[in-house]
């Protein structure tokens, strides 16, 4: 079957949003990160809308801070919780994105959403421990928690969110087609590796 | 870092041995398969000594029927059941095979025996349970038993058996360099994606 839509699932720190901006690059088709599936989502009929109606019942904060906020009393609209609402945003706008045509999706339980495409490709990106502490040092400097802790609390955020969406397994390898160490094979490599994968699928 | 030693954890049905045997052939190599990982353990220093020594306390019965019998009074060996006597012979004889040179070692838990070895790329090989129901129909033929239950029952026992014996979780991508669901990517690419990698990485 051939694949044309690509997600990208990574662990934080792992090089999983290079992997997936590479393949892009090489096959010569879209590439939405995180943020920019975010920014169409807000972009799109939904968040206008959602700011008018309900901006009241968020006084001083926005949808984003609400939606990932782990205290405080979430907004809700429609019967919805601001972070189930901005689920749903996001679940249409990534149906909407793979409909549009080939595609690397990086992050937003993309894997999930387009379960159902039989044209989709589901990657998993991850990298030990220590390789992945190394990297975030290097790309976003040092801060008051260690490395580890960052990492551990990244990871048991995307964890939770993933089941809490999904009632899968955040990292069990039968969610995805294909899953790649990058502290083992390399950022470059894995990305050859899908290229040539979706390639010899055609 | 070169890879010389490729060890390969598979779900029941889903061509994982049959990868195993292609990356071996490919590359040249040895292949040693579960039943021949356990023939060596038989035929090393240690089961001879086994059977004489205990041969009485098993009247009937041979050390592999005891070893995976899932009822019964097992047997005791120096303060070991039969199966952690079994498991203590197979990783001995698991790291004698590795210290011989390349080759690709199926099944055994051999990832875990073998994870602190640098030459050693671990693979796991999975696939969806649709195409592993049509797989061991097609291999092993029919059963009382439907191939799903089959299936899940083989899959329950290899999960129960590894992390009893390495506390880890099976399936989970982690424990692995590399994961391949043949049921999307086919059993001769997972081969020759493994194959590419170990001739890239040298």
């Amino acid at each position: 079957m051939k694949k044309t839509i690509i997600t990208i699932s990574r662990q934080f720190g792992s090089g999983g949003r290079t992997v997936g901006r590479l393949i892009a690059e090489k096959l010569g088709i879209p590439f939405y990160d995180k943020e920019l599936v975010e920014n169409i989502a807000l972009e799109s009929g939904f968040a206008p809308t959602f700011v008018e109606e309900h901006g009241e019942h968020s006084p001083g904060r926005t949808l984003l801070s609400y939606a990932f906020a782990s205290t405080g009393v979430p907004g809700v609209m429609n019967g919805l919780s601001t972070a189930d609402f901005l689920w749903s945003i996001q679940c249409s706008t990534i149906l909407q994105i793979a409909d549009k045509g080939p595609c690397v999706i990086v992050g937003r339980n993309a894997d999930y959403i387009l379960k159902d495409r039989e044209d989709a490709l589901h990657v998993y990106i991850y990298a030990d421990l220590d390789y992945r502490a190394d990297r975030i040092v290097r790309l976003y400097g040092e801060s008051e928690k260690s490395p580890v802790a960052r990492l551990q609390e990244k990871d048991k955020r995307r964890s939770v969110n993933y089941h809490h969406y999904t009632g899968r397994t955040w990292g069990a390898s039968e969610n995805y087609d294909i899953c790649l160490n990058t502290s083992v094979i390399g950022v470059e490599e894995a990305a050859d590796i899908v290229v040539s994968l979706i390639h010899n699928m055609k």
